[in-house]
């Protein structure tokens, strides 16, 4: 009978299909996604060699077509890597091999797969940025679009998780709205990074060839070249996790709205329903929803962490130059940017359907939060605030305490009644035009790259 | 045109889509490799079922048939879970349910998936560890035969990666055969704390029927029952990381002889060449040939700590009992489990290969490493060692030092003339024997779950 | 004016004075920790040279009383190491110099810094590890203790943070019990790991001395010899790793405990009350008692954790042999252990003072708890469990759902009516008696090596 | 006699005590390197009070006059923090209090502990950030420098450890300015995050006082003010999780350019070498001088990313709003700068000062290095590279190979014919010039604060 587990790791194979295995890895699943650019930046590579006289033109032209007819087939799933080319790079330069004979050799003069992987990647990396840039700007939009909706209602703010403060639905929906602009504030400086063609580092010391580096990027709206081959391969890592950093700080936002949407729709507090869709049942208690779809979401917080954190261990440690190591980083990226990608899917489902109970959340902003606005209002007047505070501690202690007949308001920015919804909206607009704004840039490149004329 | 990236991430979809696709996740995929040991773990239940006069003996006797019938699509390729089904667990009754009707949707009676995941976990991880156990004893007693090949080869010992001291590459293998020794008689602690029956404590809180928890325990040979339901459900995660932990452990020991290769195999050392099977060529340097198997063997230590990493993200920082978060842990479990897999493998085919170039080794193997044993022998003789050990520097300095003509020998437990070697076999010998044991132990049970009677 | 700021770092120093500031680090202050079992590691030392007739007796007399006199010194905070020294071994031995002239150099004959920090290393460790088993042995006491107190007292299940299934505070408690079990029972392993006596190792290579390796290890109660010297400098932080990855799982177990205290706190739960005494007040709001040192416990867990991930990173990567790199990890071992150490104090202090407030637990455990009971009961009468569930679910539906009359009870091991305490009590008295076992083992050996007689 | 060990954790105390350390913690030697911080943004604070009418211009002046009093003690290091004024807020209070009676508690009034810590913090981080940035610029240019001067020592190129290419000593040093000059680029979004104020947000929730937010940010020289309270509570871990990720991503630079020099000063390789005044002796091996402050400085970049690590343990899993286990977060950052400072410091004395030995590594450029030159070369000329890569090496084979005669060059950006060193300074300055103007400003604000007239 078959051995349980047999599924989980293959037989005994003679050494080498281990050793092509083991080399081979996931690269043929994983370089699928990273096809259409690497497919991009041959077609870059071509009209640049062509351009400085080291292909005709007319071959050139050949490449770029068959270039994009394996993009076409990719797109429509019908490019296969198989498992004995190893990896996209190579299945490829075969495919080109098999349509245009010798000149599709040709595509690798004056590269190594080296750079051109990197060049892959960081096109790759630049629309991943640019998609999560879009998808995060949406999010804010639409906890701003809460905080606007429910900004007058009121809830308890906490502090150590207890009743601390009077708050508003406005102000927790406005801290999120907030949180994920700082993120897209930040989100230019990281494409900045990946804004730097590596292509011409070769192995990582360039070759004697008159490669017209400039060229290559601007053909490839890239904001200019990465002028040291040395420093092209060193790297490869770090880009990486600049953008799974900037990712995991964005998660670190929304992991937080997530924990409180987790505890205020408990029926110990009923502030906050989270709809049915987005919950399940359980298979053995029948009365149960189960706000699975909030809490798998926490979890993608964490899982991205901890992607960035096994890209970490992979991307550290080495000399200079090139190590198959890196070969193992691609996982971690390509699972990172999706797990994000989810995440941020997900959210811009739920938050517009989020259902606020305004009347429980009203019914435990009770009296005592205001015990520090009376005394701060008592220390405005004056009495020395350690002084106000003991007065208003006794009241409470003797049962007396009232909050003031007509509420103090925080007045000031971000109080309750001044959150700034205004300000906020204008900078997330001014946030999500340079995101448009680069993607409409890299998208007018990219048609041009296919399309454009040639010697 | 298709867009490059189209590939990376699908298009909006319905709602219900979205939700469901995020909260089923790589599950149908993962489940796959729990298949067996969900099956084996329901057919033990459905025992116990019988046996405590919960279900006919009869249905038991179809209830197990029809899992070891599953257990056997599942042997071919012929199971499959599909995206509906969500997970193994729901795949499993509906198919039960299929063959038998009525009968198979008795399976669940007295339990909840919580526990079902717990147990085909564990009895997964349990296997796991055996066979890990059964792959590390192997390449403990591979540096073993590798030291004993090797025994008087000096090399020189390093230390700050500057020549120190007289070594051997007898030394130098032994040091890995002990390291993995360690870990070997580490291992029987780590299958101990997974060596406890989870079920039967449902969703954590236990059933209020009359389940005979030992029984199932016996039947699967487990050591015994984990008591408290609140602790199964809070060991999810504790039990993976204790897992991987060891791995990692164990892959930090590994790792050292990896880099050690790397090192030693460099043309400016030539102390050692990896076999040419285990190298591969460069796409645009005809000299070369990389020793990208050690390398990337090299890089699954990093990634094994990163998949720990990962886990432990996911398993902490959360109050007791089950959140649907916990699912995302089965992803790195598996995929460390399978890291380390493929790292023993490899390893197992390289260390016997190892070609040694003892005359290179010896070559490097200069007359300075002994400037520390001749201070020694000075202070042996009675000098203060730190008097010895000027002695030796001016000698040094004005170049007339020569180590002593009859060579001083470390003869101590450990030293370059007395390693002690055969201790070290013999206590792998007796780890090793654990392993065997406790595979029979569980083998034997496992035939008895699908063979034995039934009242 | 001063800057602000100055404090945080020094101003430019004279390159010397620089450097030796980096190499000597935090090293001093560090030393201290471990300055007791360098004494002691360095009295077995002397003691075998001299019964290896390398050392006369009456030497190695002096120097033993002149290491306990150190130790004395230590004591009473009246031994200092000066940054001149650079570290705790050199400033010993300077001591013993200045004291014996001579024979206090002799005390580093047949050794090397490297081996002499890892035995000193390793002392502390053991000793770490039976203080860390002795509080977490009184604290599992402690829940236990609770879980009895509270057997009968009900409280709601929750799974997914809702309601679930009617659970008991003697559950909750027990849980804790049975996970600190669990660790207890693996700290054994932990310990064989560090109890094996490096001391001989040297520089990693072993010395042309006819030392005698396995009296060191008899004399300071170690279970052998490391045998391989390579392998006791590659063991260096996989050590402190198995001891850290050890601590981080123990609190793993007790983080759920404080995230349950923190939640059940709560006023909108009530169910437990922390005492005033473990609480602070807040500096502006004067109604607020803030639960601190559930939260500072709780990030305590955390800090473990990062402690551990810190001690990783200094720990991993490199080639076999020492490296300056490693003198780094002595400050996240010191650290951690700490740490877990004051977790556990504080957790002794508040576990047996938590107040319950039954009625508030019992007034939360609402009737619809007891839905999936009331379906099982169905289900053990013969109705397929899915069809229960949908008979209770549509009860519930149309609110006429009401537990049995005569509650059904969860009888089986760990069921809130058979928790199986005095089964955990036995096996906490077990593990507990191995660390008392090994702790006056190991104080025995001690007292031996001060007072014990030489040739 | 004492017991080893006992210095390690206190004794038992009673239960005020023990929780009163455990409270405190390490808060009264960290909030001393916050306190300059914390005054200045105190003495900011009041002025605000004074512009808003809520404290009268003289009691305010008072107050600055005050802060800046303990300012100057602290300088003199003679301010202290007891213990049982718990942190450094308290502490300045208290002095205050004693210095001005009645006028030093009004210091308090509108904001917490919480807003003032983290005002503290940003000011403290505002400023690491741009003291890291200048050294990490003259880090830079010392790289540069060493580029030029070596700009045409050749060296072999390593990829996988094994010889590739021909490159440069100027290649290699290029890369690391370049590296660093890409952290330099992303430094001002790295404080563009941290340049936003949070004082007004009080306990997270604002005060019912007519504060002028936008005043206290404009006298500290912020950008703005960090509008939602919730969002400054929230953001607390986040900014320094920010910082320490920047510092990682530098470390993980020049980690690289450590670990070449580890090797490349091995004497199997002799290319360059690190000065005596770098390195230390070995307490045995009389021959030995071991590079440990290459070591220890790449320890330091392993210690950064533990830091950064043990900080994202501590800043993420949480709720929204302030929790207690914050204040564990502190130890982490400053260490991490402190870490980052150090390793700075240390590399700024080094790389001016590495003897490169150009005869060794011209003499380590064997011809086999050129093959990819020929093969791209006979590419170039109109050969398949394919085919021009298998003529090469057939060549080398036969042992016919020789380099062309006259070298081919890469003369491409970044070739080592045209490395772009201008371009790089050009950026470098510009880059710095900004470290340089935002100092200023900040400096400026910072005199005004102290100085500038009051109401």
């Amino acid at each position: 009978m078959p051995e349980p587990g047999a599924q989980l790791w293959a037989k005994d194979l003679p050494l080498d299909a281990v050793i092509h295995r083991f080399t081979v890895g996931e690269d043929p699943e994983l370089d699928l996604q990273l096809l259409p650019w690497d497919c991009l930046g041959s077609a870059a590579h071509a009209r640049m060699l062509a351009e400085a006289g080291l292909l005709p033109g007319s071959e050139a032209r050949l490449l770029v077509d068959g270039l994009r007819r394996i993009l076409n087939l990719a797109g429509q799933g019908a490019f296969h890597i198989l498992p004995e080319q190893e990896d996209g790079h190579t299945a490829i330069e075969a495919e080109l091999t098999r349509m245009l004979g010798e000149t599709g050799k040709r595509i690798h003069l004056g590269r190594s797969r080296n750079d051109q992987v990197i060049l892959a990647l960081r096109l790759l990396m630049r629309d991943a940025a640019l998609r999560l840039g879009l998808r995060a700007a949406q999010l804010a939009d639409a906890f701003l679009a809460f905080a606007e909706a429910h900004r007058d209602e009121p809830m308890p703010g906490y502090t150590h998780l207890r009743r601390a403060m009077p708050s508003s639905w406005g102000q927790w929906g406005q801290a999120f709205a907030e949180g994920l602009l700082e993120e897209l504030q930040a989100l230019p400086e990281v494409f900045r990074r990946l804004d730097k063609c590596p292509l011409g580092a070769a192995a990582g010391f360039g070759v004697p060839l008159p490669l017209q580096r400039e060229r290559v990027a601007d053909l490839l709206a890239f904001a200019g070249v990465q002028r040291s081959p040395v420093d092209v391969i060193n790297s490869r890592g770090r880009h990486e996790l600049a953008l799974l950093g900037w990712l995991a700080s964005l998660a670190g936002v929304v992991e937080k709205a997530l924990w409180d949407l987790s505890l205020y729709s408990m029926e110990e507090f009923g502030f906050v329903k989270v709809p049915d869709a987005f919950t399940t049942g359980s298979s053995i208690m029948p009365q149960k929803r189960n706000p699975d779809v909030v809490e798998l979401a926490r979890g993608k917080c964490s899982e991205i962490r901890g992607w960035a954190g096994l890209l970490r261990e992979l991307a550290t440690g080495l000399p200079s130059n090139y190590h198959r190591d890196f070969q193992l980083q691609k996982k971690p990226l390509l699972a990172g940017l999706r797990a994000g990608e989810e995440l941020l899917e997900v959210l811009n489902r739920l938050v517009p359907v989020l259902q606020v109970d305004a009347e429980a959340s009203r019914r435990a902003s009770t009296p005592e939060l205001h015990a520090a606005h009376k005394a701060l209002r008592l220390a405005a007047q004056g009495l020395p605030f350690r002084e106000a505070y003991r007065a208003v501690a006794e009241e409470l202690k003797a049962g007396t305490f009232a909050p003031d007949p007509v509420e103090a308001e925080a007045t000031h920015t971000g109080g309750t009644a001044n959150l700034g919804l205004e300000a906020c909206r204008a900078e997330l607009a001014e946030a999500r035009a340079w995101v448009d704004r680069t993607k409409a840039r890299l998208d007018s490149a990219r048609d041009a790259v296919w399309d454009g004329g040639l010697p």
